[in-house]
C-alpha cells in the first residue's frame, strides 16, 4: 500500500491508509486511548483500543512507526478525522526517554539544553516551523533575483587574504601556507559585476569575533547581491526593498501554516521604505532621546531600536534605511556621497529597529581603489591583486547588499536569540553538535 | 531614456536606444569602422563613421561605455541588427592592454595564465556561458526536490570533527580549540532526515587532499539531498534519476543559447538508467578488458571509463550506476547489502565514465552505528556524540546523494579539466584569485 502523509488523510475518509513516521505521543486512558504519530506533513491521532494499546507498551515517543488503519470523521479529533483498527508496526524503537519534551506546545528547555539535543529538539513542529520559513526565504531570495537577470554564482571560502578587516577572520593551514575563511563574498561578487552585471550568491561567511550577543553567531548564512550600472545607493536600495517584498511575498503564500503556528505577521514592505540620513539620524536621537551619538562613527543597538520605533510611529512601517554612514568607518571599498563625502553612499536597512541588511555602492575606478587602500594605510597591494585586476579592465558603477538569513528570521518570528533561528550555532562557546 | 539589453535591440527598429556595457572589440577599417558592445545579454555592432570612430581613439577593450544610438535592419551584422548613429559615452575607460584577448571565439590562453586573470577572462562569452549551466543546475536541482518535499537546510561548516575520515581534512584555529571544515554536511543531513524526513542542501565542501588531478579540487560546491522511510538504496537511485533527468530538463528548457555557443549535447536520462553489480563491473572488466581488478577494493578511472563505455554500447546511455561498493572501503555510516554483506547497499554514479554522483542506503539503528564504529577500531564516541543522538532518538531507514556540481558542469561540457568549471578553484598550488 503506498504511503499516504497525514496532512492529506483528510481526503481518505472510509479508506484504508498506511502512514509513517515517528510517535509524537501516546495516551493511554484505559479503554480510549491515543497515538499520535508526526511525519513531515504534520500529526494524526490514532485511536487504540485498549488490547491495541497493551501492544504498544514500552514502545517510547520517538519510535519510529507505520500504522496501517481507516480513516474516520471525527468532529471532537484534531485536523476533524482519526484513524482506527490501526496495525501498528514498529521499524525502529526509541529504549531511552527525551531530554525534555517535544511534543508539548513550546520548548520547556534552556536555550543551552536545547542546542545541546538539537538534533532531537529540532524535531518539535514550532521548530520545524522556523526552519521551513528559513528556507522559504532563500528560496524567495533566489527566485525574485533570477526574475531579475542575477545569475547565481558560487565563490570560494577558502581565501588568501581578509575582505573586510584584517581582524576577526579565522585563519587556517593550507597546505603549508595561511589562509583565511571569507568573512563574505564581497571581492568575488563585486569581480562578477564585470562577468554577468548582476549576481547573488547564497552561502556561508565566517566572523570569528570573540563576543557573545544574542543578535551574532561566528558562522552564518549571508543572501548576497551585487548590480552594476546603477547611479548610486538608492537605485541599489530599490532592488532590495523588491527583494524583501518578494521574500515575505514567498513565505505568505507558501507557508501559511508555518506562519499560523509561529503566529507571525508577515509585513507588509512599504512601496517606499522611509529612510533617514546617518548624520539626521544622529541629530533626531539627540532631540528626542536625550542622547548625544552626534560624533560617533556608528549607531549602537539602542539607537537602532529608537529609529525603528520610529519608523513605526510615523510611518506604520516595520522597515526603515538610514543612510550615509561615516566614509571613513565603512570599508574601503565604499564610495563616498559625492555630495558630502565624509558621508557614503552606503546604508543599512533595520526591521523592526535591528539592522538586518547592510550595503552600498562601491567605488568602481581603479585609481580610487589605490587611492583608498592607501589613504587607510594599506600600502601592501599584494593580497588585493586579483580584487584590483577587475577594477583595472573596466568596472561599472555598481553596488550591492548582504542580509543575514538568520536575523530576518530572527526578526520575523520574534525570536529573543539568534541561536534559535539558526539550525547548529556556532559561538564563542559552541562547536557541537 | 531606459536603458536596452543588446539581445532585446531587434524589437527595437528604427528607435533610439540607450545601450551600457564593454567594449568588447573595436574594428578601425578607414570609412567602415565598428564597435562591439557586450553587455550581460550578449554584444551588438555599433556602426561609425571615421569621425565617431576618431573620438573613440584610446579607447581599449572593457572599457565601460553607454551608447546611444538608432537600431536598424542590417542582414550582414550579427543578429541581422545593428546600432547607427551613436553618441558613445566612456564611464570608465581602461588604460592596459589584457592579459590575453577575451573577444575571440575561444580563449588562447594556458590554463593557469587564464587562471591567473579568471577575473577578466571569466568575460569571454564562452566562460560566461559555463558558469551560467552551473547556475541553472544548481536550480534544477532545488526546483525539482523543493517540488518533491525535500526542505532546505543549510548547515555549519565549521565542525568539531571529521566527517568522512580523519585525513583530508583541514583544520583550523576555532577561539583556542582545534576545529575542522566540513568534508560534506553528511552528518547534519542524516540528522535532519529525523526533523523533515527529506531535506537538501547546497554549499562548499572542503577536502585537503593532497593531489593534483584534473578532477579535484579542494574546495568545491556539492549538491546533497538525504530522505527517509526507503526500502533500500534502489529508492534512493530512483530519486536521483529524476533529479538528474530534471536539472538537464532546466538546462535545455532555460539556456538553449548557452548549450548552443558551447555546443552541449544534453544527454537524454533513460528511464532505467543501467546498474552493474560491484563485482559483476570487476568480473566484467576482467573478462573484456583484461584487467584483473577483482581483488580491488574500489574501482579506477580507467575502469569507471570502461563502465561508461559498455553503458554507452550496450544502452546507448551517458550514465550508469555501479552499485554495491564493499562494506568495508564505504564510509562506517554505509548500510551493507543484507543478503551480501561484503558488499555495501552504497552506489556511484557515472556520467560519460566518470564518477558523478556518490550516494546509498545509511544505517539507521543506534546500535548499529556503535558496532561499525568499533569495527573500524573507533572507539572514542564523544566526537560522534550530536550525530549519534538522532540515532538514540528514533531513525527511520534513509539515505541519500552528492552530486558534484563543477564535476557535472565538467562532464557535460567536455572540458578537459575541473578548473574549467570553478569560478575561482582551490588546489594544491591555487589559492587566488
Amino acid at each position: 500500500m503506498e504511503r499516504t502523509y497525514t496532512a492529506d488523510i483528510e481526503h481518505h475518509v472510509g479508506e484504508r491508509v498506511r502512514l509513517s513516521g515517528w510517535v509524537h505521543n501516546v495516551r493511554l486512558l484505559g479503554k480510549v486511548n491515543f497515538l499520535v504519530l508526526r511525519d513531515a506533513s504534520g500529526t494524526c491521532q490514532v485511536f487504540l483500543s485498549k488490547a491495541e494499546a497493551d501492544q504498544l507498551e514500552g514502545v517510547l515517543p520517538e519510535s519510529v512507526i507505520e500504522v496501517e488503519g481507516t480513516v474516520l470523521a471525527e468532529p471532537q479529533a484534531p485536523g476533524g478525522v482519526e484513524v482506527h483498527e490501526p496495525v501498528v508496526t514498529v521499524l525502529n524503537g526509541v529504549m531511552e526517554g527525551l531530554p525534555f519534551p517535544i511534543n508539548k506546545p513550546e520548548i520547556e528547555a534552556h536555550l543551552d539544553t536545547f542546542l545541546d539535543y538539537a538534533p532531537v529538539g529540532l524535531r518539535h513542529l514550532k521548530r520545524r516551523a522556523i526552519f521551513r520559513l528559513s528556507a522559504g526565504l532563500m528560496a524567495g531570495f533566489r527566485d525574485y533575483l533570477a526574475g531579475q537577470r542575477f545569475v547565481e554564482i558560487t565563490t570560494p571560502k577558502i581565501v588568501a587574504s581578509a575582505t573586510e578587516s584584517g581582524a576577526n577572520v579565522f585563519s587556517l593551514d593550507y597546505f603549508g601556507r595561511p589562509a583565511y575563511l571569507a568573512q563574505s563574498p564581497q571581492f568575488y561578487k563585486q569581480t562578477m559585476v564585470g562577468v554577468y552585471e548582476r549576481v547573488f550568491e547564497v552561502a556561508p561567511v565566517f566572523r570569528a569575533e570573540p563576543h557573545a550577543t544574542i543578535r551574532h553567531i561566528n558562522e552564518y548564512v549571508s543572501l548576497d547581491a551585487e548590480m552594476g550600472f546603477v547611479c548610486d545607493h538608492q537605485d541599489v536600495m530599490a532592488v532590495l526593498s523588491d527583494t524583501v517584498q518578494a521574500m515575505l511575498a514567498h513565505l505568505r503564500e507558501n507557508f501559511p501554516r508555518e506562519l499560523a503556528l509561529l503566529q507571525v505577521q508577515v509585513p507588509a514592505v512599504p512601496e517606499t521604505i522611509p529612510q533617514v540620513y546617518f548624520p539626521t539620524a544622529q541629530q533626531w536621537i539627540y532631540e528626542h532621546h536625550g542622547e548625544d551619538c552626534r560624533d560617533e562613527p556608528d549607531l549602537a543597538p539602542q539607537h537602532e531600536h529608537w529609529l525603528g520605533e520610529w519608523a513605526q510611529q510615523e510611518h506604520g512601517a516595520d522597515f526603515v534605511f538610514v543612510t550615509g554612514y561615516p566614509t571613513a568607518k565603512r570599508a574601503f571599498y565604499t564610495h563616498p556621497n559625492p555630495e558630502d563625502p565624509t558621508y557614503s553612499n552606503s546604508f543599512d536597512l533595520l526591521f523592526r529597529g535591528t539592522e538586518l541588511v547592510t550595503g552600498g555602492q562601491r567605488l568602481h575606478r581603479y585609481q580610487d581603489y589605490i587611492q583608498a587602500l592607501q589613504s587607510r594605510g594599506i600600502t601592501d597591494l599584494a593580497p588585493f591583486e586579483g580584487y584590483l585586476q577587475a577594477f583595472r579592465y573596466g568596472m561599472p558603477p555598481h553596488g550591492g547588499f548582504a542580509i543575514g538569513l538568520e536575523r530576518f528570521v530572527m526578526q520575523l518570528i520574534g525570536a529573543q536569540n539568534l541561536r534559535e533561528t539558526t539550525l547548529f550555532p556556532r559561538d564563542l562557546n559552541r562547536l557541537t553538535p
